[in-house]
């Protein structure tokens, strides 16, 4: 059975080369790898995404320190812009900056969908067609 | 059990983190997805590499013609240096322009281990390293 997680980094890898990238996903389970890695990284010979994929069907998304910290490392060394691609049921993907998170009290992150919608990009910004769509 | 393949391609995705590199395997069965993908990707955020691995006890290698059209056509969308990474036994990792390789008459692509000693270049130099030791 197709885990919600797998259909959902399929479903953005397909969006993504339909916008002219290469995009792959990490291997299932990491690879085996301690390694920090993504789910998706995609280019197209200007920009580099590093992307940590989220779905829910909640209005509320949660993500540990340790993968933004995966995120960040592997975008820096690599040469890629990190970002956090969430679908929320019924909506176009929305991208945000690890930065554009919120800190809970446990050192965790967590977005609601309303500041989502407010701070995030849409698959046309982070893959550079420049036509924002207002997210609400 | 773990194929020969995929331990060569974690050896060699070690190898590139230990130069710098931020390098991620495909995943397994190309992750239920038509599209060209290469074995490895890398990159430091100057160089992006995308590597076909071939592991091999003989003094030849065969590759199809399909995998290095989907290696250059996804290291042509994506911005990488497409390279065939070889790992004859008992050797480093030699690593080859898809222009090195030799046309055989069912149109694949076949190397010799002398020719790839000859046209072939190490991991320092593939990752900017720049110190081509002797392949020979």
């Amino acid at each position: 059975m197709v885990k919600n997680g797998t259909r959902g980094e399929r479903d953005l890898v397909k969006l993504l080369w339909e916008k002219g990238f290469a995009a792959m996903r990490a291997p299932a389970s990491g690879g085996a790898t301690k390694k920090p890695l993504p789910d998706i990284i995609a280019g197209n010979g200007e920009i580099y995404l590093a992307i940590e994929v989220k779905t829910t069907a909640r209005e509320r998304i949660y993500i540990d320190s340790e993968k933004i910290g995966a995120l960040l490392r592997f975008s820096d060394i690599f040469g890629a812009r990190p970002y956090i691609g969430i679908k929320f049921r019924y909506r176009d993907w929305i991208f945000l900056s690890p930065g554009d998170l919120e800190l809970t009290p446990s050192s965790n992150y967590r977005l609601d969908l309303d500041i989502a919608l407010e701070r995030g990009r849409d698959l046309d910004e982070v893959t550079g067609n420049h036509r924002q769509t207002r997210l609400r």
